[in-house]
């Protein structure tokens, strides 16, 4: 078949326009999930996917859906695009926002081009990807019943409200949560397209990145316990600085993880001194080791060299705080994309992705995801300095439709 | 002449009394200065000042006398004996308070013991030592002319009032703080005994510090400038990690130190890492290193080293935060220190004093100082913890007057 061309303007439009929704000059863009910005956001979606002719719908999580129905000839599973409007405090306008306004923009071309698609296609906003109220993902993951048993009642810091206080200040009854449910039966695949947010593509030149997996995330907090002392009065050699301990680790960690892959990454960026005064030598340090890579030998070797290295010290501990492994994604989708974009005449890699996506939650519950990535400027993201190109936005889009025909058209 | 004892029961009992003011079950005493505690114990010590038929006299900065008039043959120079009763927040009992304590028992046993001094000795309680709202010894700095221009109005950090501001909800006028100020040809002496804040009396066993000088401090804000990175996304190679980039100094700086003299300490208490996420490699790391010593030179050569690591690599910044020098005590009173303290069969050492006290006030202004030392459990001050027995604050105290009298019959 021939593959109409998306309105790159209306594409870029509409983009701009969004953007405009929780933003602050200067400040980016901040849409916390299910804020005012946030809901403001929905609305927005909600009006053009009912002007766009889509049957909308919202769920027991603020999901937000439209649904463009397949023709005379419809088979069973629909394909699912989308990704999220909700953003980080101070983010910026493209991070999820692309991939929802892209799968708006593959829908009208569709419609516009007379398209009779054998399938449903669903664009689907999902609720709270970015860990506003919990750890990311939240409505992709209420959907697909990935959720662990009272987790929207759950706190992730203290001060910080839960999911479900957020979602009743909406009017939603978070004990309907069971109601977003739905069965991985009804969807043939899942598609995003999404920044890259690293610097892969843009260092390579490289216009679209067909994404093989996301990675696994090991998280490690990590307390190192001296003894406070007053610094004038404590002699260097009666001294047990739990900072002074705790550094060699600091640089160690990297040169571990460099020596186990080249595409694994290790952080520690968190940290804090107790009890944090410059005239105290430190009693306490803590801070928090994450790893990742898409290969769980690998985060394995180097979990295992950090609890070896506390072991054999006095004063350390170790605590696990998130062992996710990583997700790979569906290999004919990987090529999908792959062929979308040569097709499309434009450069390719396969390549992981360093972040979470909502992708994660439907390759997790055994549904064939596939996600698309195009370069943002210098690899920033989550910050007011995130930015694509016109021309990479449509770029992605036009693949993000190839792609998504395809898979409508398949047997 | 015979030296009377003290009345250790008396002493004990009214240390025990006033560290009740303040003090919050498990929660140490906090009596910061000019707080309501602080103003109470004032009012406790007056009152004893006033049963002990001294001379009372409370001045512009809220320093508190208590003066013990010379007998028949009156001598130019009075004796000054003192500390200070504020504490820092959840401080101890001790720290300060032991020497204002054990000075009123002195004056007590002189004058019960029907001693006729040559000289008139009063014994002050100094505002503000503990840098509550200041850089710290404001009374004692206030009555020697020592305060900088405008000082008591200036804020040591956001937030926090200014010393002006407490003294004015006191009922007092800082307008007024010239009229704290005496002339140093009053004085012959200052002597201050005051608990040791660290470990060298108490691991070496022995009951009495003679202190030749309190130490100089440097303070460098150092801040590491890298960039802030999503920490999925980033490779490795392509990283600037503040933190892997700061961390080596954490563990230089303690060898270099120990390399440049066993008396020398650095310290760095106080560390910032930004933005501070546990998925966002680290931008930027701050933090503060002190060194201590009473030696100048050695503190220029571990600041040069400092320096030349960072002017040696990119993104590095240092800042002088403060190059305060040491301040040596008078080696005629540091020996009758360790005479006082050999006649009364105490085991003794000279040793500097790592921390900041008012006597440094006194040699700063030219007169003669002297510190008397005593062990204090586990060298644990500026907590709750802080603690001594009985017997040391009545040893620390016999020490005193011993010294205090040799003092008050020389020629």
């Amino acid at each position: 078949m021939t593959i109409p061309r998306i309105n790159a303007a209306r594409l870029w439009a509409d983009l701009m326009a969004l953007g405009k929704i929780g933003a602050v000059s200067g400040q980016g863009v901040t849409r916390t999930a299910l804020s005012d910005a946030d809901l403001q956001a929905k609305d927005w979606l909600l009006t053009r996917m009912r002007d766009a002719g889509l049957e909308t719908r919202t769920d027991a999580v603020y999901n937000l859906s439209g649904r463009l129905r397949a023709g005379r000839s419809r088979q069973v599973g629909l394909i699912a695009v989308g990704s999220h409007l909700d953003s980080v405090p101070q983010g910026g306008p493209f991070d999820g926002a692309l991939g929802v306004v892209a799968g708006l923009e593959c829908l009208r071309t569709i419609q516009e081009h007379g398209i009779d698609l054998p399938r449903d296609v669903e664009l689907i906003n999902f609720c709270d990807e970015e860990a506003a109220h919990n750890t990311g993902t939240v409505g992709s993951r209420a959907m697909l019943g990935l959720l662990h048993d009272g987790e929207i009642h759950q706190t992730v810091s203290p001060g910080r409200g839960t999911f479900a206080d957020a979602l009743r200040r909406t009017g939603k009854d978070p004990a309907a949560l069971a109601e977003a449910r739905r069965q991985p039966t009804e969807f043939s695949c899942y598609l995003e397209l999404h920044i890259e947010q690293g610097r892969r593509l843009e260092n390579a030149g490289i216009q679209i990145g067909a994404v093989t997996a996301i990675v696994g995330i090991y998280r490690y907090l990590v307390t190192v316990t001296g003894e406070a002392a007053h610094a004038g009065t404590t002699p260097m050699a009666l001294r047990n600085d739990a900072l002074v301990n705790a550094a060699p680790l600091f640089t160690l960690l990297p040169e571990w993880v460099h020596a186990c892959s080249p595409e694994m990454v290790g952080t520690i960026g968190r940290l804090e001194v107790h009890p944090g005064a410059p005239n105290v030598v430190p009693g306490r340090c803590r801070f928090v080791v994450e790893i990742r890579s898409q290969h769980r030998e690998d985060m394995a070797i180097i979990r295992d060299q950090i609890r070896a290295y506390a072991g054999a010290r006095g004063g350390w501990q170790v605590d696990t705080l998130l062992e996710k492994e990583g997700t790979p994604l569906a290999e004919p989708l990987i090529q999908a994309v792959a062929d979308a974009a040569a097709q499309e005449g434009l450069s390719w890699v396969r390549l992981p992705s360093g972040a979470g996506h909502d992708a994660q939650s439907f390759a997790a519950a055994g549904i064939p995801a596939g996600m698309i990535f195009v370069p943002c400027r210098h690899g920033i993201s989550h910050h007011p300095d995130e930015w694509i190109e016109p021309e990479q936005a449509a770029q992605g889009c036009q693949v993000l439709l190839r792609t998504l025909l395809g898979q409508a058209n398949r047997a």
